[in-house]
C-alpha cells in the first residue's frame, strides 16, 4: 500500500475530483464565445462569493499579484498609506509599498494577535491616509481579524480599505460590501478549491473614483485594461484558461452548497480542530482563531520541523510549518475548501502517532474522536 | 456526431493527452521536496529548449508579464531603449515602455515585413541605447525575424538584446546563447504545449550585470526574488503548480523527440501549409514566413470574420483572425506544438468547404493533399 496523500495546508488546498476532471479537458481558445460565456459566469460567481455588487477582476498571477494591483492602481507617489501588519502576509503589503517607494505607517500587533479596532481609530484620528491595508485571515498566524469593525472605522474617512482575503475567502465570513471593503484581494488556491494561478480583486465605487487619479506605473497589472476587457467578458492578456474552467466548476459546487453553508462547514471543522488540539494538551497560537486554518504551538521538547517532516515523508500528511520568525514554533492545520472531516481524522491520527514517536505524552485517541464519523459538532 | 474540436490557433495550442492527464492529478504543495525536484527538472528542461546555459525564470503570469519583467528589471528612468515594432506584439513593448515612462525610439516595418539588419545597424550607429527589444515570431503577422543577424549587431554595443519568443520558442529556431540574446521571453501555451499561466525569462550574464543598476519599481515581477528562490528550487510566490507539473511532462516529450527534430517537424508542417495556401490561390502575408504560424491574406470578395465564424461555429475548427489593424484582412493557421498533420488536414478540408460556401473559387482538394497520410514533405 502507498502512504496517504492528505493536504492539510492553507493553500494550495485539495482540488475536488469534479474540478480536476475539468482541468484535464482539451484546452479551448479564450477569444471565443464559448470562453466568454464561461468567463462571464465565473465573474458573476466571484461577485457572489465576495458578497459584492461590484465587479471582481481576475489576474493571471498568484494572490501577491492581486495585492500589488490593489496598491499600484489606486495610489500616487505623494500618498501615505497605513498597513496593519500582524504576520507574514500583512508584512507583504509593506514589502510592496517599499518596492514602489510608497510612504507608509504601520500598525503592528505581535504575531498571533488580532488588531484592536480602537487602535485603528486612534491612528486614523491622528493622520490622514490614502488607504488602509489589512489582512482578513493572516495565514501565517491563524488569526482572523475583525474586518467588519475595522471597515466601519475606515469608512468614516476618505481612505480606501484594502483587505487581503486570499486565505479568508469562503473560510471565514467576509461581507465585502456590507463591511465597506473597497478592495478585496483573493486567490484561486484556497477556499475556491482550484489550483493556484489566478488572483482576484473586487473594486468599490469609491476605489474606482480614486483610481482615476492614481499615478504609479503599471502595465500587466493595470486595472484599466482589465475593466475595459471585462466589459467584453474578456481578459487583456491570455488568461490561465484551464484554471478559469476549473473555477467555473468549483463555483458551481459552492453555489449549490451556498456560501452561508460553506462558512458553517468551515466553522464546524475549525471548532473540531481546536477541540482536538486542546484535547492533546496543545495550545492554540491565535488570539482570535480563524475558521480557515488553525495554528498550534509546537510543544516544548518537540522539534517542530522534524514533526512535519515525519508526517509528510512517512505518513503522507502535509501540514504547514511556521513561516519567517515563526519557523519551528508553530504548525498549521488547514480546514478550508475541499478539506473534509475525514482528511482531518486521518491527519490527527497520524499527528498523534508522530507526537508519540517524538516523546510527547497525551491521551491516545483524544484528538481523533472529534472527527469521528457521525460526529458533526 | 458532434463537430470537430480542432484548435489551429497560435496560443493556446492543443495540449497532449499525457499532459492533460497530469493536470488532473491531485494537487501537491509547492514547499515540498517533491515539488522542488520537479521545479528543478523543469528549470533545467527550459534551459535546453531555450538553448542557453543561463537560468530561465518562471513567472506565474501570461507572456506579457515576462515581457514587463524583461524591461522593469533591467532599466532605469534615465535609459532610452530601441523597440523593433512590426506587429501587435512588437508594439506591446512600446505600450509597456509608455506605461513606465521609459524613453524609447521605434524601428518600424509595415505589418507583414521582417526587419532588415542593416536598418538596426544604422540606428545603433546613430545613438546609444540601454536595450533593444525585438520579436522573434511576430504572431500577429506570421513573420519570423532574423534574430541571429540582429543579435550580432546588438552584441557589438553595450545594449541588452531582449527577444519576445513567446510564439517562436520551439517553433522557429532560436539559439539564445549563440545568437547573443540577453533576455529571451516566452510563455507556456505555445510550443511548450501546456495551458497558459506561466511566463519565462532567460537572463544572460550581461543582463545580470545591468540588473544591479536598474531602478524601476517592481515587486511581483522583481527578478531578484526569483533568483534568490530558484537557488532553492523554489518560487517567491505560490506558482501555478499544476501548469508546472504539466510542463514537466511536456518537456519530457520534447526532450525525447529532441529540439532539433521539433524544429524540423514544424518546418515540414509550415512548408505543407504554405504550399496548401498557395494551391488554393491564396497569398501569404509574411515576407519571411514563420514555421510556427502562417498568416494568409483574406481573398477579395470574402468576409474574413464570417469565414472564421463559420469555420468555428459549424465545423469546430478554430483559426485566428487578424488583430488590431489586420482585423478581417488576414487569417492565421498555427502549426506549432502539438498541432499535427492530421489536424491541418481536417482544418484545410473544412477551410475549403467554407471558402466554397463564401463563393471563392479554387480547385477542390488542392490544399488537403499536402497533408495526406504518407505525405511527409
Amino acid at each position: 500500500m502507498t502512504k496517504h496523500n492528505i493536504l492539510l495546508t492553507p493553500g494550495p488546498t485539495p482540488v475536488p475530483p469534479e474540478v480536476l476532471e475539468v482541468l484535464a479537458r482539451p484546452i479551448i481558445h479564450h477569444r471565443t464565445n464559448e470562453y466568454r460565456k464561461i468567463f462571464k459566469e465565473v465573474s458573476e460567481g466571484l461577485k457572489e462569493v465576495f458578497r459584492t455588487k461590484n465587479d471582481v477582476y481576475t489576474f493571471t498571477t498568484s494572490g501577491t499579484g492581486a495585492m500589488e494591483a490593489s496598491m499600484v492602481n489606486f495610489l500616487s507617489p505623494e500618498d501615505t498609506i497605513l498597513v496593519l501588519a500582524g504576520g507574514k502576509f500583512g508584512e507583504r503589503f509593506l514589502e510592496i509599498a517599499k518596492s514602489f517607494s510608497i510612504a507608509y505607517d504601520v500598525l503592528k500587533v505581535p504575531y498571533g494577535q488580532a488588531f484592536e479596532p480602537a487602535e485603528l481609530e486612534k491612528a486614523l484620528a491622528a493622520k490622514k491616509y490614502r488607504a488602509v491595508y489589512a489582512t482578513h485571515l493572516e495565514t501565517s498566524t491563524g488569526v482572523v481579524n475583525d474586518i467588519q469593525a475595522l471597515g466601519r472605522i475606515v469608512a468614516k474617512t476618505d481612505a480606501l480599505f484594502g483587505v487581503d482575503t486570499i486565505s479568508g475567502l469562503l473560510a471565514d465570513r467576509l461581507e465585502t460590501d456590507e463591511w465597506q471593503v473597497d478592495l478585496a484581494i483573493s486567490g484561486s488556491q484556497k477556499g475556491l478549491m482550484v489550483p493556484p494561478g489566478l488572483g482576484f480583486l473586487s473594486v468599490s465605487e469609491k476605489a474606482k473614483r480614486a483610481m482615476e487619479k492614481a499615478r504609479f506605473p503599471k502595465y500587466y497589472l493595470d486595472l484599466k485594461l482589465y475593466i475595459k476587457a471585462l466589459a467584453d467578458e474578456d481578459s487583456p492578456f491570455t488568461p490561465a484558461i484551464n484554471v478559469v474552467l476549473g473555477l467555473q466548476k468549483s463555483l458551481e459546487i459552492i453555489k449549490k452548497r451556498g456560501v452561508e453553508n460553506v462558512w458553517k462547514d468551515n466553522e464546524r471543522l475549525a471548532q473540531a480542530t481546536r477541540s482536538a488540539v486542546k484535547a492533546l494538551g496543545l495550545e492554540l497560537f491565535a488570539s482570535r482563531p480563524a475558521n480557515g486554518v488553525t495554528a498550534v504551538k509546537v510543544p516544548q521538547g518537540v522539534d517542530g520541523s522534524k514533526l512535519l517532516k515525519i508526517l509528510q515523508d512517512e505518513y503522507g500528511v502535509v501540514m504547514a510549518g511556521g513561516q519567517s520568525e515563526m519557523k519551528g514554533k508553530i504548525f498549521r492545520v488547514a480546514h478550508m475548501g475541499y478539506i473534509t472531516q475525514a482528511d482531518l481524522a486521518v491527519g490527527f491520527e497520524c499527528l498523534e502517532e508522530v507526537l508519540a514517536k517524538l516523546g510527547y505524552t497525551f491521551t491516545k485517541g483524544a484528538s481523533v474522536k472529534f472527527f469521528a464519523y457521525g460526529v458533526r459538532a
